[in-house]
């Protein structure tokens, strides 16, 4: 079990773009190896995080066009995929990697380019995630269940529709102040709560857009951040968990709780030796509003139920208790399925070394966290951060 | 660095198959937990190896797929990409998550089902892993780099067109005893030589399958094996390498030689601490004919331009000094293409454990070796074995 460090991290704006898919991760790679100091070092391997480029833009084999493109060859290349938890599972793999001993420095790279195909293709793509058997079939999609289980949640815990604006309204204010986010203009509870429904209770402004962007990391062990005389960059990665839950939702125990975030969490917290208590500042996945709800509650953020009443209180803000989603979460930094995760870690990296947006930086942060869902709620990673 | 062990090895038929792909995912993984004593454990991790699940079967986010299917809900789940080598880099992700020490228990899917959609179709899919701008826009396919290869082969090193029919005929041999191949029937130079061309100078029998099939792995610390004592089973990994090369085939210093390989192996050999001369048994990426002969010269295991000399000699038969794809390789044990790496580590573990089928087990090998190819040649997976 090797330390392992983020020494660098870099990311594209998110947004609709000209960029190809490979410019954008070799846009966001040469930012975070610039930032590291390593644009002149041999890689061990990259790693690169994507959900479905072959059918995004025509692409496949993306870890070696990447590595090619990047100058990195003959380092390993590897493509990993999660669904829209592929960037945390890539960043996962390259920490085993360097606390395996057998490496020392890695390139992390997420990225998704899905404006090159229409909407309703781009759809389709995307409910592949999801049971064909008990789903699909019938016509259900992604923001579907997610309106099933704001339904479900509004009838256990008494949330009502403008409660539940809230959680937007503060994702826009937060990616107004973030010039790589993907809207980067306020809204107001009253706009939220009217806008065009999406699937009932479910509006347009409670669903996170589909981007284009990637986001890049550079790990490095002990001896690499020693060698460059790096270590008050070197965010630590303190611990990874990794969990997933019944395929289709209408098999688990709970529709307002996802076990595999708890699994993911347990197994986070367990090996970096803290609890929820401890975390200062974190980047949840808030595809649509009901989730970040939900995922502060399975991660011990919240009170079953009670996570809405942090959010009233203004805990939830950049100058609150437990800052949540800082630079504007999915809804406003947007959502390049593959290149979410590690923006997440790239936005914490940035809290923790206090080069946060201007307006956005927590005051001190020790310790953040980062957890992406995969599939719809069941393939979860939680990682966990801290200052050098 | 945590010592790793494989315990447990299971693999379907490989052909044109009536399974679904979680159907052969599944089999595949229960006779491999059988094997290993391991069907009333918890897994940490399943890792599957899948090139393009989403287009030739129409599957998203297969990894919770299968991790609900197999009842492993919660471990975590993670698909793994490297083009035909998607299997070797899902055992080479499992691998290091054991090395690391926070894992103990990891259940290793190699898979594809590739006969869903028709030839054509399945052809453009693959084709997606080769450079668009260097070589698929001008019609190039996976079989014309390989004539070209071969070609260049020949002008270089005076290899007949029936000099390289004796390993496709070699593949045919063993394989006619490999009751899991997709071709179990032998064959002779004059039918290969003379077969329908496919891409000049290589006819239908030079060319592997697309074919359907999983093979699985249940790979396990240390402690596990001691726990279960299963020591005598137990084969250890002595190394891993993966390595890449220019996307474009145009690009490389050689087209006889694949530095992907050769960086894949001086990693791995190193890792092993041995060399090519301890090898008693491997597994190669034959997809087409000619890559059995560069293989074995990248690997060291041939002098170059002399491995066919090897193979006149008998030398790569099963009772030769170095057997070479004892259970047929791609061409005749068949090439589904995400499963292939797996199933060659399955063949590996059971010559190691003299579990080979019948008429193909090497004479007590002590060390043997598995290469997989992902793109055209440009990003391999060396692994290297031994007896427990």
């Amino acid at each position: 079990m090797e330390p392992v460090n983020v020494i660098g991290a870099g990311m594209t704006p998110f947004g609709i773009l000209d960029d190809s898919i490979v410019q954008l991760a070799e846009k966001a790679s040469f930012k975070a190896m610039s930032d590291s100091q390593t644009l002149d070092l041999q890689f061990d391997h990259i790693v690169v995080g994507s959900q479905n480029p072959d059918e995004f833009v025509n692409k496949g084999h993306l870890s070696t066009l990447i590595a090619d493109r990047l100058g990195l060859v003959p380092a390993g290349a590897t493509r990993v995929e999660t669904g829209p938890s592929s960037g945390s599972s890539a960043f996962e793999t390259a920490f085993t990697m360097i606390a395996s001993g057998h490496s020392d420095l890695i390139l992390v790279i997420g990225v998704e380019k899905m404006s090159e195909v229409d909407r309703g293709t781009a759809s389709k793509i995307l409910a592949k995630m999801m049971s064909y058997e008990n789903e699909t079939r019938y016509g259900a999609t992604p923001t579907a269940l997610a309106a099933m289980v704001t339904r479900r949640y509004m009838h256990d815990y008494g949330l009502t529709r403008d409660d539940l604006s809230l959680v937007p309204v503060k994702a826009h204010r937060n990616g107004a102040k973030n010039t790589l986010a993907h809207f980067q203009k306020e809204t107001t509870v009253e706009k939220v709560s009217n806008a065009r429904v999406v699937a009932d209770p479910l509006t347009l402004f409670d669903c996170c857009p589909t981007s284009d962007g990637a986001a890049s990391l550079v790990l490095a062990s002990d001896r690499i951040v020693r060698d460059l005389g790096v270590s008050d960059q070197a965010v630590r990665v303190l611990g990874v968990g990794h969990g997933t839950d019944y395929h289709a939702v209408q098999h688990r125990l709970s529709m307002t709780s996802f076990g595999a975030t708890i699994a993911a969490a347990d197994r986070a917290f367990s090996i970096a030796k803290i609890g929820p208590a401890d975390i200062d500042v974190c980047e949840l996945h808030d595809a649509f509003s009901i989730l970040e709800l939900v995922n502060m509650e399975d991660l011990g953020l919240a009170e079953r139920g009670h996570a809405i009443d942090m959010v009233k209180e203004g805990a939830t803000e950049v100058d609150g208790q437990i800052p949540v989603n800082t630079t504007g979460g999915l809804k406003s930094r947007g959502h390049p399925t593959g290149g979410t995760g590690v923006a997440q870690i790239h936005d914490i990296y940035c809290q923790l070394l206090q080069k946060a947006p201007k307006g956005l930086q927590v005051e001190a942060p020790k310790i953040g966290l980062t957890q992406n869902i995969g599939g719809f709620g069941n393939n979860m990673v939680v990682g966990i951060f801290s200052t050098p």
